[in-house]
């Protein structure tokens, strides 16, 4: 019996904690990340998800999201929703489907309205005051707004060796109407064969989507790579590309497992976290480094947790 | 001096004979295949892409369509866009963002209004016809109503050693609103890489995706398989994947070019047909066949090219 959860950032520790407990229990793996999803999106202070995540640049908050199962490929995805609580299980209801998995804008609404999916007006005061105070400090002066992607990628084992992934995000801060990055597109966002492993992707959406991450990732542990080596690799060779053809790249961090419950993880930011918890690990915030293409981690402090819980609900000041 | 062009499907055939031309004259070829595939969104009797595409199951006509560029690996993409004349050229116009790259529904209209692209209604009286006609036989009798999805998906190479991808389509004919298939996903309905080559898959955008085909064939590509045998083991690992784990596989065809000009095919259906024309090859369509996961193809005949012209223009009967 092995098991193991692991997801993009902090924010996604409480959320795997929970899910994990049903994984101990037997549950399934698509049980598992859909509650530590939804908590991470209900959560009013991680402004990057779900409720309290940041708006588009007509201050309207769209979400998107995605749900893969390992086993049969089924994918559900969603992009530009708005005002509904919970993307992921809109998503994982989705999977369900043979045809019109990927649903976007009104059309997402109207699916989800059909099947009782709760209303809310995801925008929360924190976040209005966030896009007023961007507003004034970028676009009034003619600088680009743009900032701000931390989506909550997860995949999860079960113990009867079935794996899911699933993604959820506001998407960039300040983006145009419609925008939809990576975190619905199957192959970048996202990516999972429970006869090999999974992989989610969270950074600048528009680059990921240019090397598929998340399948090539998968795609590397399925020709022998221990996750570590296949996120680094998939990470190095992508930001490398796209120095090469286009003068720089975009924010990109990655977490992966394996259908051994073995994990990895590759940044080429400062300052990417994770959050793991396997059958011999407790659940545990690592904070990323990159150094030469090589991705290491140690836990982070109890003095760094502090702060970070201090500072995502510290006041918004107006310079 | 090497050119080349393909694309899926025969409705593609005028469309490149008259992008060559601008490939012949050195012109790049993200111009020739805007050119070429301006022409299929523009033709009122293709079914499935641009002008007299068929809408989904609220009887609007919702158009999805991608743009990537070879050099730099800029993509554009539109999903669900309502109501504007070349859905090819609006994708084409994103890649050339940074951010915001991917827009959908109502966020895609207000960035083509934003940007002077011509608005029509894409719904013709006889695409209405093939809507009625089609309820008629199933919504009404209480069948599934998915049927037909023939997206236009085409990889050009340029004297410059330039080579882009472009996928237009309409989708799947009575689709939920904001369905979004594989074709403006990257990996999954188009991927190109100028250093290696280009493909583009049409077929059933939900299992397409779930194995990013179009990235997979370029990387196979770029491992050293001819674009035929890459196109073959593709399409085969990927039917048998989803047969295995599913049941059954959606409908796959994919094209594909490398950038020596060389190119591949590969379908699990009957009846998938496509259209190229190189340096040292004339404006042809040819007409495929799969036998034990291996595609074949040879010109299609006078008379077929002659009973298809006749089949795309007959009156719809009601029975």
């Amino acid at each position: 019996m092995k098991w193991a959860m692991i997801a993009t950032w902090r924010m996604a520790i409480d959320g795997i904690t929970e899910g994990s407990q049903l994984l101990k229990e037997g549950k399934r793996a698509g049980e598992a990340v859909e509650t530590a999803i939804k908590m991470v999106e209900d959560y009013p202070f991680y402004k990057s998800v779900g409720y309290g995540g940041l708006p588009n640049e007509n201050c309207e908050v769209e979400l998107d999201a995605a749900y893969m199962d390992g086993d049969t490929l089924s994918i559900g995805a969603i992009g530009g929703i708005r005002d509904f609580k919970n993307p992921i299980s809109i998503a994982k209801k989705l999977s369900e489907e043979r045809f019109n998995c990927f649903l976007v804008g009104t059309g997402a609404e109207d699916y989800a309205r059909k099947n009782g999916f709760e209303r809310v007006n995801m925008l929360t005061d924190r976040a209005k005051q966030y896009y007023e105070k961007r507003k004034r400090e970028t676009i009034e002066k003619g600088l680009s707004p743009y900032a701000g992607h931390d989506t909550v990628g997860m995949i999860a084992l079960d113990c009867n060796k079935k794996m899911v992934a699933g993604t959820s995000t506001s998407g960039l801060f300040m983006k145009r109407r419609g925008r939809v990055g990576d975190s619905p597109v199957s192959g970048s966002g996202f990516y999972v064969d429970s006869e090999v492993g999974g992989a989610s992707a969270t950074g600048l959406g528009e680059d990921l989507m240019k090397g598929c991450i998340s399948y090539e990732i998968v795609r590397l542990m399925r020709e022998g790579y221990h996750p570590q080596e296949a996120a680094d690799k998939a990470v190095s060779d992508l930001n490398d590309k796209l120095t090469k053809r286009r003068g720089k790249s975009g924010d990109l961090s990655v977490v992966c497992l394996n259908n051994k419950g073995k994990f990895g993880v590759a940044t080429n930011i400062e300052g990417f976290t994770f959050s793991v918890i396997t059958e011999e690990q407790k659940p545990t915030v690592y904070l990323c480094e990159n150094e030469n293409g090589k991705t290491t981690y140690e836990p982070a402090s109890e003095e760094w947790l502090e702060a970070y819980l201090k500072r995502i609900k510290s006041p918004i000041t107006f310079d």
